[in-house]
């Protein structure tokens, strides 16, 4: 069978175990996703036997240490992986809430009733992790998925996908619930990209080239996270104490994901005291900062930022800074540079932090925390299974609510339309 | 200027005035409605002389009856307009709405505030009084809109934008909020569906050609509604003078809408009873019935219906019936026919109603009541946009919520990630 053929039969699997799924109790699903997990545990040396084939094809590939690291399973990150499975077992069901219901004057009682999106296809890098985690969220909020796991984990992928389906097999759920795309062949992609009759939403998670060559290439909607510029904006009565430590903490804590700071705006009036100060932490950090005229005038060892610099998401210890003239002036240039995705204020004035909050339309918009915590784990949401920068069905950090969407069901006693 | 030039100029002042009117107070945006409501009475004259234009155009052209209706603008239909304006002015702001709040363990208080998706491309057909509707419910949820008319209302439609710019131009809101395309070359819309970039969402109304047609060449995500084939279940123990006067609501109050009736279900143990009642009623009211078998061996003078009847949108005073064994019958009958709009189902029984409710995904699923209630007003949202019939973003009817979408605020007071 051609590979077109595969990926249209996999996708009709998946739309026909979809229509099932949506139906299937919270017990029901629950209790798999807790067999899962002790099947993950279960097969742990048979896993670490085949993850073995990845890992040895990827020292051959010359794959970096980091690469590596994130590929890697052990006993360790196999419980991990179980733990996570347990997590999203014991988080509320989306499907079947009734977000709102009402009464029409002519008695007709109406409700929004949360349902699945149908059939997701979710295309991702190496870490096998993801496979159990993506699985787990779809399944839990009654979407059938298909996987597109990076070549480098195709080995650990199948065989978690093949565990996850061996519990499938003693469970009411259709094993198209749950489906890994056996080839390495890009063709795979496109061709799943075309299927909009049969998938209904595709969410890739990787890096920007990825995201768009998906997005260029899919008939399908698509939950896109191109980067995340983030910035801090220390207004000119912050509690300075508190600005240093977010400001380090958002650069420092973890600098290679997506919610760390990567612009410090800092009002004119306090620049003078905070930025020699906080230059120095960030310097005993590591970081390396690139900042405007007004900046460098400050503090002078700062490297000099081009208008590159403002649009950059380093993902390392690298910090563009920039000296505004006041709130107005840091809201413009978030809304010129930014990504859309995460961005604070440190301040302790009322109206600024007001402002901030209803002016700057970012996913998150902080006031006084750092910004790493634009997380699904982090804000409450349970689980993430990515985050949206764009405007549609989901912005920001998504969990099991924004894999569902709502229908309306209404209550009659005769009613008819006059 | 070339029509490509010209219709980036237009994205680019509606990206800009978005985001300034993104963060206009709910009073201003109403009162400019409500002075859009007072000056297009007052410029009735020239609407109606200036639509007479149109209506010339459409009489040379041969335009049909029912469309020259729709494209007519006289006192009463200008009263209409401007009443639906009036209207929007008085529902709810769902900017700035927090839909939810709570607090997270470490003190941070998080929460959702609805705001406004941005840019909206409107693609409609003939009728003029679409123009000023679409336009006032982007201004409401502070959405700009690029609306781009049928060719047959340019005349008219002209004249109602620059009315709605004249008032927008006394105001602090931009004028780039609202903004028409002017010329009627087709060549306009598909620049406007490459523009990803500036515009968020296309809305298309019209029929489904045209809906197809923009999905194919969109860039940008599209709300779609192809087709409503709607479905009335009459279950064994339906009270029967309930689901007579419901099914002939549902068909013939409005035959040529998209919440009408196409299909009709009918359990096989009240078949013999209800549908020779039935079948005559829908004679007198000029209904032609096209049915299954078992249905023409109850009553011979239904004519008989292909497989492709199943899945037709009439529009019009013909109605597909079918005979099916029970409830799930009824439902697979739904599920693989159906268009996902709106079912109902007539019954007295308790856990029938509540299976239909739950178990049948369409976007309005109602319970004793007329399918002509899956309507934005009927359901109390104050007002339509459209209906979407694919669930990311919005499915079912649509109000103003859903021209929304929601950020998340976060208040801190200090907290740093560990």
């Amino acid at each position: 069978m051609d590979i077109k053929a595969q990926i249209l039969e996999i996708a009709e699997e998946a739309r026909k175990a979809a229509n099932i799924l949506a139906r299937i109790p919270s017990d029901v699903k629950n209790k798999a996703l807790q067999d899962m997990a002790e099947a993950l545990v279960a097969r742990s040396d048979r896993l670490i036997e085949v993850n073995a084939r990845d890992l040895e094809e990827a020292e051959k590939s010359g794959l970096s240490r980091t690469m590596i690291d994130r590929l890697t399973l052990n006993g360790k990150t196999i419980a991990a992986i179980a733990a996570g499975l347990t997590d999203v077992a014991g988080l509320p069901d989306p499907v079947g809430e009734i977000t709102k219901m009402w009464r029409r004057p002519n008695g007709l009682t109406v409700g929004r009733m949360r349902i699945p999106l149908g059939v997701i296809g979710f295309i991702y890098e190496s870490r096998p992790n993801v496979t159990a985690d993506a699985a787990a969220l779809c399944l839990k909020s009654g979407n059938a998925v298909i996987l597109r796991g990076g070549s480098e984990a195709i080995h650990s992928n199948r065989a978690i996908v093949e565990i996850l389906q061996g519990v499938l097999q003693q469970s009411i759920i259709p094993q198209g619930a749950i489906q890994l795309i056996q080839t390495t062949d890009r063709q795979a992609i496109h061709e799943m990209l075309q299927l909009d009759e049969q998938i209904d939403l595709i969410i890739p998670r990787g890096g920007e080239d990825l995201i768009r060559a998906v997005v260029k290439d899919s008939k399908i909607p698509v939950i896109k996270h191109y980067k995340g510029v983030c910035h801090i904006f220390v207004d000119a009565d912050a509690d300075l104490d508190m600005a240093y430590a977010i400001c380090l903490n958002a650069k420092v804590q973890r600098p290679g994901v997506c919610n760390a700071m990567e612009t410090l705006l800092i009002h004119r009036d306090i620049a003078p005291r905070f930025l020699p100060v906080m230059a120095e932490k960030f310097r005993q950090a590591g970081v390396i900062l690139r900042g405007c005229e007004k900046s460098r005038n400050i503090c002078p060892e700062i490297e000099g930022a081009t208008e590159e610099d403002w649009y950059m998401e380093y993902l390392d210890l690298k910090l563009a800074v920039r000296v505004v003239d006041d709130l107005d002036d840091a809201v413009s240039h978030i809304e010129k540079y930014g990504s859309l995705h995460t961005e604070s204020i440190i301040t302790k004035d009322y109206a600024h932090a007001q402002r901030f909050l209803n002016e700057v339309n970012s996913s998150t918009v902080l006031v006084n925390a750092s910004t790493r915590f634009s997380d699904g784990f982090e804000l409450g949401l349970g689980a993430e299974i990515g985050i949206s920068t764009t405007k549609l069905q989901a912005f920001g950090p998504m969990g099991l609510e924004e894999l569902t969407t709502t229908k309306f069901i209404i209550y009659g006693n005769g009613q008819v339309r006059t």
